[in-house]
């Protein structure tokens, strides 16, 4: 019994944890609550049931499964959704009605084989990479629908009147949801990506920020906070799931409709190439393999030079961003890190190094080489956020 | 109408092509199609069909929802809807009950209050990262049911026998589905995580065979024949979805129900953790920064040792994941890469490089020593591949 209590206590920590983490999602699970509650007055109103008799369900179903997190995957779902009943629907009703001409026998066998081809046939469109990130529920929805239309095995007309009823509920509980999206603290998945993106490039310039510091000072106190880089590892599904869920969205806020989403996985693309170059420098910064200070002191003015430049220019790029301007302010601190680049460079290759020991060199070497390329993947960042502001 | 003919033959040869890289899609979409007109034969017959009347489409759409492409996912989903429809019938009969009891009115108002609040609940439920893992499905399918069942308008006995009907017909659809999937060619999730891991080993192989030659010889033909490792960056969220379905596997050819799958991502971290040291080390391959040749020769023999070392350990090991056994064989590569290892360190310690510029030597010593990392990258497979022989 203590054990159910215990688990019960650390469900509603965790339950706390996620509200805390994002208010919206409890905001979120009201609003399906309302829709669902919304949609059920089809059974408590007997005019509006009268209507629809049992079809009525497919209002409330509609609306469970077609409410998403964000408007986009809602809106996205809810045209899969109607679009496919219809096409299905009207499929089906032509399926049904060629079967019909034909004796009773040769109708159910020619139903069948229907069926066995079209949703053999549909199934194999959902493994095209492209259908499936943008219509794989659509297809379900079609096979769903022509199979549940065709096979039935009603006279000809309440077949017609059946798909009628079925499409004019789906699109009832499909518009709730989106309405109920849209103008109830409506979430955008186009902001959620833009935001992300900018938090993104943020947590990289706290980390350039912090490096030059850490690196060639002794005093090592606040690592952990260099760690924040770390999520911008693992965000490469999400940033797609939220691509695909902001291309269906109208336009909102300071975003147009058709705003350019897909430029963003460009960006995020480079975001990541600089993450992973940063997860190779936090390697040295926690190695074992400690390069005495004399030699770091020879590239930690141009390194912690160019960290410093690269991480005002990923600030301002970030800020940029933000506001949706091109962030002009970012140029003069990308020409300043390469100056750094050419300086480390100039200085490597003069003999500065008399008697070191070539491994002690090695990792001072391979960090300055590591910040060299941080450099040019700051300027890869800046030139897809500018071309993002351009398109 | 020439525009059209071009995309039908396009989406043709895009067919063929996803048909060829996996013949099992071809055969899990006849599958579907067959399980599909299967259970469609209640509609046909009609003792079958007087039974269950309309509730029989429940048949149906279960076969549509549930089908996927691996055994674990179409089982998974399968347990998730009958076990959230049993719950979610039961409880929306329990509502319904207890609501009679009351005034008319009354009944309706605490009707929906019950519906809205356990849909919110149920849908802020799905946030929990575990749960939405698992049982994302079934808590959706919970409140679908919950919500038809509670708010059906119909008398007592009729509700019970409403939810008691589409109980069944879920199970009979998703009984008929699991059982299509598993007797009809099936595909197991489990397979392919365990295919997958070993492939993804013998990619990383295939590089470090490969590197010595290309980056120490001079001529350069065939450098695409390197690229293959690349697609082992990508695989992440595919491990996860196959190690969720895999779970809901039982035991099936060497695997045993309960199979430690969870350990295959904890391999599959240490096998993309090296495959990104070996970006970097393709990066240098592509450099425009050439180091001259004399300078590579001094780091040539240990490193194109350890290289070949760790490529016949990663072949070992996966050898050894394929047929199931523990990989001695690799153990002694991987003592001949510590050894080269530790050689390459004392041939940089001692002065060795006197005129050279510093500037050639640093990217030769980058290559050194991220295959000196690649070397502890593989042990570290090495012990997360013993470690899973021997769960």
């Amino acid at each position: 019994f203590e054990k159910i209590v215990n688990v019960v206590i650390c469900a509603a920590k965790d339950a706390k944890k996620l509200g805390e983490e994002d208010p919206r999602r409890v905001i979120h699970s009201f609003k399906v609550g309302l829709a669902i509650t919304l949609v059920s007055l089809f059974y408590y109103f007997d005019f509006l049931y009268e209507g629809f008799g049992v079809a009525a369900m497919w209002a409330v179903i509609t609306v469970v499964v077609v409410f998403e997190f964000s408007v986009g995957a809602t809106f996205g779902k809810g045209m899969n959704r109607g679009i496919a009943t219809l096409l299905g629907g009207a499929l089906g009703v032509a399926a049904h009605r060629l079967a019909s001409f034909t004796g009773e026998n040769a109708e159910s066998i020619i139903l069948g084989l229907s069926v066995f081809w079209i949703s053999a046939l549909a199934t194999f469109l959902r493994f095209f990479p492209k259908l499936k990130a943008r219509y794989d529920y659509g297809l379900l929805i079609f096979i769903l629908t022509f199979s549940l239309i065709s096979v039935s095995g009603y006279r000809d007309d309440e077949v017609l009147e059946m798909a009628h009823k079925r499409l004019s509920t789906v699109l009832i509980g499909g518009s709730a949801a989106v309405l109920i999206c849209i103008f109830i603290c409506p979430i955008w998945a186009g902001e959620d990506l833009h935001n992300l993106t900018a938090t993104n490039i943020e947590k990289l310039a706290v980390f350039l920020e912090g490096f030059g510091r850490e690196y060639f000072e002794t005093n090592k106190g606040n690592k952990a906070s260099l760690d924040g880089y770390k999520s911008v590892l693992k965000v490469k599904g999400n940033e797609e799931v939220l691509v695909n869920s902001a291309k269906w969205e109208p336009g909102h806020g300071r975003f147009r409709y058709r705003h350019p989403w897909g430029q963003y996985l460009k960006v995020g693309r480079s975001i990541r190439e600089c993450a992973y170059k940063i997860d190779a420098l936090n390697g040295y910064l926690n190695s074992e393999m400690q390069t005495p200070m004399e030699i770091r002191s020879k590239v930690q003015e141009s390194c912690t030079k160019m960290s410093s430049e690269c991480s005002c220019a990923l600030r301002e790029l970030a800020k940029g961003l933000k506001t949706m301007t091109r962030a002009m302010s970012a140029e003069p601190h990308i020409r300043n890190a390469k100056t750094a680049a050419k300086n480390l460079k100039s200085s490597l290759q003069t003999s500065l190094w008399p008697d070191t020991d070539l491994l002690d060199i090695i990792p001072a070497a391979a960090v300055a080489s590591l910040i060299v390329d941080i450099v040019s993947c700051t300027i890869k960042i800046a030139d897809s956020v500018h071309e993002l502001a351009c398109l």
